[in-house]
């Protein structure tokens, strides 16, 4: 990618909106309007598609990258790529971008740490004595001291990391699966290797998702898995729906192997109203609302990676296609 | 207090459990008998009241220590010492110890950011969603990032630091009022002096009350501090019953002034079955159960205050009397 680095009006590098599901131009046009170096157009009013040089995308068409031969830059408006990797007209060469945003890590760590303690101090027994007016007691008497709960994290990126640092400042000690060795925070035990998302489930009182969705994590959260972890454990299901096999889920639930479980991505959404997980009575719903990304932190990562590919840098942010993330 | 120090068997310091609301003996009794140097009694079971040195205590009756003439300590079985300082029976030279708890104060810290996120995100909206099988994609629209929303805590000791570092690892400012000036964990900004319970309720979107009760914070939850902070904000109340003037509460949340209040303590427990929080939509109420000190951590703090008085020296757990904590 030979380009000018970004120069208000005279140079203008074009891009696109390329989604199927959301009004992206709505979305980040006000924040976008502050570069005046990019110019972004939706397909339809693209005036030459041979100069657009970049796309702002989420659920792109299958075809949608067809039409721009010179595109070197796909930034995706989330953290989650799979949906993009997977596009058939998505060019070799082009370099893929996710957003890195701390914000979102911390929307996401305290809605996760909401829901750990949804499990762990049974909270909506307090949201049903209070609707009987009943002054109950009891619930405290069998609480497990945090200390003796292990919340297990599939999951140690930005937002697992900050997830973690969260969870362990409660008094939990935290086990982290990851794929590679490297440093954890004070409370946090790394577990690395091919079988770390076992290892961990197996320990873990507390299982939290927070994986990219890739070959390898299809359908990770299995009857198997399931069985492995302390029997009566919850899980908090915050990464991508497929990663999900909602029939063992149900059947673990029914045994008890599995207490409850916070489940924010599903396999199809919106979420059928007929779908068993509305009705269940130890499983939260939440429709795909764990985090967000503000238009200001999705425009920042993009003006940061044309600014980088500029340079003759690859993007801090760029996806690795083998790892999917 | 001249006593030789610990010694098993041969050397026993005996004191008397004193309380009108628990059944203490069933409570401490397995932990403090793995302390062969101390012994117990129920009131009705001492041998000798001349010999009882010291008391484990929780809501004594008004003439509970009118009968031991030579206790030196009265350990309390939690953190807040109020109804014990208030005691008429409570002879003046004795020392008065409270308890410290690092785990107390996570269990703590677990339920105040579960009630900061309540708020926050609106929880209940999804509560409310799951049941009717609605899948609403609008609550996060309205979602103010949390590095613009403001925690207040009023207090700032051990339970106070610690759930201070929990709001502060999900994003949000945090204020803490204290009496004194000193240090502040990262992300904690710390407001002293005469007027700082004020200063921080007019900053705090919300606000967490954790203060003990003193003569200076009886009712400093009312009228005015309400109209003091920003409108629509949140109050979580952690701390003790008389704290709270709970008429001017539901005044303020009839306004809209206070958009929803958590409260775990009440001016009267159990909250009558008629009391208008029970039913009030934007009210959570949890009965007393913020956190919860385990019998073994009550044990080491008794044996910690007795030893340091052996050694001639100050407990540090010792209540001050002035201050009230």
């Amino acid at each position: 990618m030979t380009r000018a680095a970004l120069k208000p009006d005279t140079d203008v590098i074009e891009g696109v909106y390329l989604c199927t599901s959301l009004d992206l131009p709505d979305l980040f046009g006000p924040a976008l309007a502050g570069q005046p170096g990019l110019r972004l157009y939706k397909p339809d009013d693209v005036p030459d598609p041979s100069r657009i040089r970049f796309a702002l995308v989420w659920r792109p068409a299958d075809n949608a990258f067809d039409a721009y031969p010179n595109i070197d830059l796909v930034q995706v408006i989330a953290a989650g790529v799979d949906g993009v990797l997977r596009n058939p007209s998505l060019p070799d060469g082009v370099v893929v971008t996710r957003v890195h945003d701390t914000e979102q890590a911390t929307i996401m760590a305290g809605f996760a740490a909401w829901h750990v303690v949804w499990h762990h101090r049974h909270m909506g027994n307090y949201l049903d004595a209070q609707k009987s007016r009943t002054w109950d007691r009891t619930t405290i008497k069998t609480l497990r001291p945090p200390s003796e709960v292990t919340v297990g994290l599939l999951g140690y990126g930005l937002m697992g990391r900050t997830i973690a640092r969260t969870v362990a400042s409660m008094g939990f000690p935290v086990l982290a699966a990851t794929r590679t060795e490297g440093n954890s925070d004070p409370g946090v035990t790394r577990v690395s290797g091919a079988d770390a998302v076992k290892q961990v489930a197996a320990q873990s009182d507390i299982l939290i998702n927070i994986l990219p969705l890739t070959g390898d994590t299809h359908d990770i959260l299995n009857a198997d898995l399931f069985a492995a972890m302390p029997s009566g454990a919850a899980l908090i299901h915050l990464g991508r729906g497929p990663h999900l096999v909602e029939a063992d889920l149900l059947e673990a639930l029914d045994k008890g192997q599995i207490g409850g479980a916070s489940l924010d991505v599903f396999r199809q959404e919106p979420l059928p109203s007929d779908h068993p997980f509305w009705t269940h009575p130890r499983i939260v719903i939440t429709p795909h609302e764990a985090s967000v990304t503000s238009p200001q932190a999705v425009t920042d990562a993009l003006v940061r990676s044309i600014r980088e590919l500029d340079a003759g840098e690859r993007p801090t942010a760029t996806v690795d296609k083998t790892t999917g993330y």
